[in-house]
């Protein structure tokens, strides 16, 4: 049996896109009760940003600050509980931020229509019901949240995606003249996550010419950007990065993620790291696995003068590193993807201890 | 404002995903009267192909002959009355074949709900109804008809497709080793229209990063299949057509085709000629258009030992090839992004005729 891969709906793509979103999302709003539900990053709390989205005025926007910490599957429930108890079942929800507020877009689409707490359906096919309407507006590249098909969130137990049917979204803005403002080092962070998506992508037992097809030329994308001759934050790589995040989630939607990603996901769950913060500080340790990707990850680094720190792991107890390990280790599918179906035999819990002790 | 592109909905790729056929459309079933319609190239008419497909008895079968001409709007208006009449308005139309057959099938979907003829229909946004569910099954590679968002008919007065928001497939099985068996002189005429079609799509105005990004990656797949060490009819290359097709459809759905399909509609229009063949006839010549590109072709047809027919415009006559400029003249769109908005002050049709003469 292959995957059945759940597209996007509907994408437009182009700077100046993001004016398209009232023709888009207006046809909807026969659905339900007529209003829509933005959830922006408060990061853009007084830019102009709010003002292109053209609210109406029974429209809902709530600012989610997503510096301090992952979307949580109590962020979810919190929301959901508020906007059913305030403003009813909406038509849709406009995510407009980078992977968290996609993340938390996608989880609240689900859980206005799933009772219950959003901790209940970490996992896949949980979900038995259709969610409302969503889009995502992403203004920060890489993440592939866009188009993945899970809303990736950190739970009392775990961090796992609510991942089922109904999770894409229905329609995507891809605007490049929304990311222009991003700082440097959240630009190089978060357009490594797509680097490192595209190279455990096609370092796995899951890859195929779909997902290496798209690999390739998302990598190709971020040497353009990152590495070559007019690498750097300008117009025409803020095009050409929004494309390879896009395409390296859709190679992942047909593959999986592996090493990087499943120390990655200790660190963020026990000691809070952001993502893309956290695939670096792994992926810069990982040369066993993943080879020369790891060293044109180090010229990449030097080429735009990243300081990544170094011997962290010199900070935290072993309790910590014991817990980050055992988050690792509870993700199975990630290490069957790089290690083959006998991974346990490959790797024990100790030797994932030793691989956060290398960071 | 941008283009907004429907994505195909749910996408299958993989070897033998054509069994997972059953899966997907048993539950479109709850829709209409339960039945499937399937139209297959009457190619597959003693093949083991119709068994793996497993119709159930209410299913209804037509094998459809596209040698002897393209789809036509008549064809489409038989099938579309036969079935309303002999078995009501079905679940789902379930496509089998080359280009043909998935135009087939798309524009039966739509004109089983919208009446009139369907020449009424050619152009865009014509059709005011969603149409039935449609599902394609790709069997050779080159033509993106699996992914594009028109389905191209001939009708008495012109070439032109039915291109609405509902013209995309619901669902398409991506499935390479059916096209396993095409014969070589098809192969190449059919896998050359997805190299023409990225070639035309990044030389024209409506050429973006997402079109760009997809055309390029289509590009390097047919180079591996069509020129490489491994060239070639062969398992592996038979995946990388299938996605080089599905790409070079995806580039065009943000771009358009230009000078060479422009001359290929008039072909197959006024002399029947099959698309991915006139398409070949006119490349061969429009070296002061597509340059290298038409070099590489030329290194590609000698490589496969591909014969293709020179001086054929000395068997037409001057009312053919006036007919054929005629054509090609009422397709501005192709020449708009071909030549600028001022392509009038840029090609007669004096000069078209000229361009029909070459070949």
């Amino acid at each position: 049996m292959h995957k059945i891969l759940n597209n996007i709906g509907k994408l437009v793509f182009g700077r100046g896109s993001v004016h398209q979103l009232s023709s888009m999302i207006d046809p909807i709003r026969e659905k339900n009760n007529g209003k829509f539900v933005f959830i922006v990053d408060h990061f853009f709390k007084s830019s102009s940003l709010v003002g292109d989205l053209k609210l109406k005025p029974e429209d809902v926007l709530y600012f989610e600050d997503c510096d301090v910490h992952e979307p949580t599957t109590e962020q979810i429930d919190r929301l959901r509980d508020d906007i059913l108890l305030n403003h009813g079942l909406p038509s849709g929800v406009v995510g407009v931020g980078g992977g968290s507020i996609m993340d938390i877009a996608k989880a609240l689409s689900l859980m206005l229509t799933t009772e219950g707490p959003s901790s209940d359906y970490q996992g896949l096919n949980l979900i038995k019901k259709p969610g409302v309407f969503h889009l995502g507006i992403p203004t920060i590249s890489g993440t592939g949240a866009e188009c993945s098909t899970t809303a990736v969130l950190t739970g009392p137990v775990k961090k796992l995606g609510l991942k089922c049917e109904w999770t894409v979204f229905d329609q995507i803005i891809l605007d490049p003249s929304l990311t222009h403002s991003v700082p440097r080092n959240h630009w190089f962070y978060t357009g490594m996550d797509t680097y490192i998506h595209c190279i455990e992508s096609e370092t796995g037992i899951h890859n195929n010419a779909f997902s290496r097809a798209y690999g390739e030329e998302s990598l190709k994308l971020c040497r353009e950007v990152f590495i070559g001759p007019n690498s750097g934050q300008n117009e025409e790589n803020d095009d050409k990065l929004m494309i390879a995040s896009l395409f390296g989630g859709l190679s992942l939607t047909y593959s999986e993620v592996g090493v990087c990603h499943a120390l990655s996901y200790g660190l963020s769950k026990i000691l809070g790291y952001r993502h893309g913060y956290a695939n670096c500080i792994a992926f810069n340790h990982l040369h066993d696995y993943y080879g020369d990707a790891v060293l044109e990850f180090k010229q990449m680094l030097a080429h735009h003068s990243i300081d990544l720190p170094q011997n962290l792991s010199s900070g935290w107890t072993d309790d910590q590193i014991s817990a980050m390990a055992q988050v690792s280790w509870n993700l199975p599918h990630m290490w069957i993807h790089a290690l083959g179906h006998d991974w346990e035999s490959k790797i024990s819990l100790k030797d994932m201890e030793g691989l956060f002790r290398r960071l």
